[in-house]
Order: structure tokens, then sequence, then C-alpha cells
């Protein structure tokens, strides 16, 4: 397994994570970093965006967000970096976005949701292999997936 | 003169600020807003990202920032979408800027600083119009300008 970490965007690090870019074709399934970032200044306090680090270098970033309504937690915006991509940082980076979940940053809740095009079939199989389930939700082209830790 | 409002960016108008659109040309001047909302995560504590209405429309997107440091002001990103540009929006909004930085939201300096590139002609005839002046510092291709309100 690769080693992997995820360390909080802030102003040490956003310039590095301004600079990740999405693989060709992956523009329609996930939004860049920086819009991601956009809506974690609106979400402020209801989550953290994280850069993915192997060794000192950001490779990808994610972010968790606390739905208070529904009393969930999302995954949102996964990327891992085209110049970065499979290494199986994907998965490191996800078994340790659930190890942060596990903590409950924010509320008690033990499910996690978060939405996938399955024609991005690599992202798509690699959370189904995680244990990721579909709810049986769905929004235009994008199904939803759940696990519960 | 045209009656511009202030609103700060959040759940509710978000959206209309990512759908701002720049002139041709001028992206090379100014960071789109989707962008400077992601500095506003960043700097949350020490900035608020503003959509500039006409009646309930957002036309326009500036943010206002306190730098603890040199204890100044600074004015970032300010622009006015390309289909409402030449309506003296720009002008409207600046003073309501400046404005809204007399109530001294962070601290008490009465300084305020921007930047802008002298070939981005409109707007730097418009910040010397208002009372900036050349600080006489630079940084590549932008010129320092300010006001003591």
């Amino acid at each position: 397994m690769n080693h992997i970490t995820l360390k909080k965007i802030d102003e040490s690090n956003f310039i590095d994570c301004f600079n990740l870019k999405l693989a060709a074709g992956q523009e329609q399934y996930v939004s860049n970093p920086i819009r991601s970032l956009a809506q974690a200044y609106v979400y402020y306090n209801q989550c953290v965006p994280f850069g993915i680090y192997a060794a000192d270098k950001m490779v990808g970033y994610v972010m968790v967000l606390y739905d208070y309504d529904e009393e969930v937690y999302n995954i949102w915006h996964m990327m891992i970096d085209c110049a970065f991509q499979g290494n199986g940082y994907g998965k490191s980076a996800l078994l340790e976005v659930l190890k942060y979940i596990t903590s409950k940053p924010f509320g008690n809740s033990k499910t996690v949701l978060m939405t996938c095009n399955p024609q991005n079939e690599v992202a798509y199989k690699l959370y189904r292999q995680i244990g990721f389930t579909e709810t049986g939700n769905s929004d235009e082209d994008e199904v939803e997936l759940g696990i519960t830790l």
C-alpha cells in the first residue's frame, strides 16, 4: 500500500492545489480543485478540503463535507493529478479519508455518501471495491454510492 | 449614479458568482471569481468576497481583504460581468467598497491598496479618477495603487 497522507488546504499549500490537473476526459466527471475550494468557502463550517500527499508531493485533492440536515458525511471532488494516476494513490487516499471520517470531525453519523458517474469506470470500480454500494438515488448522470462505517 | 449594493457571497448566491464572465481579453488582468473564492477559503478570517448587485442582479464581484501584517486593506479581483460593462457599475461598486472599508470591518487602517495592470486602461483610469494614486511599488506587470480614507 502506498503511504498517503492528507493535509488540510491552507495558506501554505493552496498554490499546489491550484496547479493540480485532471486527466483529459475527466473534467466532465469531477470538479477541478479550484472550483471545489470556492465551494469550501461557502460551506466553510461544514467541510474540510485536503491535499492528498505522497511523501512531500501533493498528488491529488479531496473534500469531506458534513450535511447537517441529512446527518451524513459526503466525499466531494476527489481527484488524483493526471501525472500521478495509476499508482494506487486513489485507493490509499480514499482509505485515509474514511479513517478521517471515523474520527467524527463533524457530526456522529456513520454514513458516508458520494456520487460518481458510472462511465468514470476506474473511479466507480475503486469505490465499489472499497465497499461502497449504490443507494438507489441518482442525480442526472451521477449515481449515489454509500458506505456505513 | 447607478444604485449598486454589495452582498456577501454565501450559499444563496455563489452559483451566480460562479457564472460571472470576464470580457474577452480581461482574463489576463483579473482572476476569475471562482479562483478568487478559492483564495477566500484560504484567507477566510481576513477577507469578505462580495457579489456586486444592480437591483436584484449580480453584475460583478469584488473581494476585500485585510492584511494583518502590513495593517492595510486590499481590494482584490474586482470585475464587472462582460454583459454589464459600460454602465458605470464599476465606479459605483468601488465607492461602495470604500464605504464598507470605512466601517473598519477588520483592522483600523485607513490605507487601501490594490494592484492594476496599466494596460487594463478602463480600470486603471477609474481607480485614478476615484483618487487612487501610485504607491511606487509594482509586481511584474501590476502597479500598486493606494488611497487613504
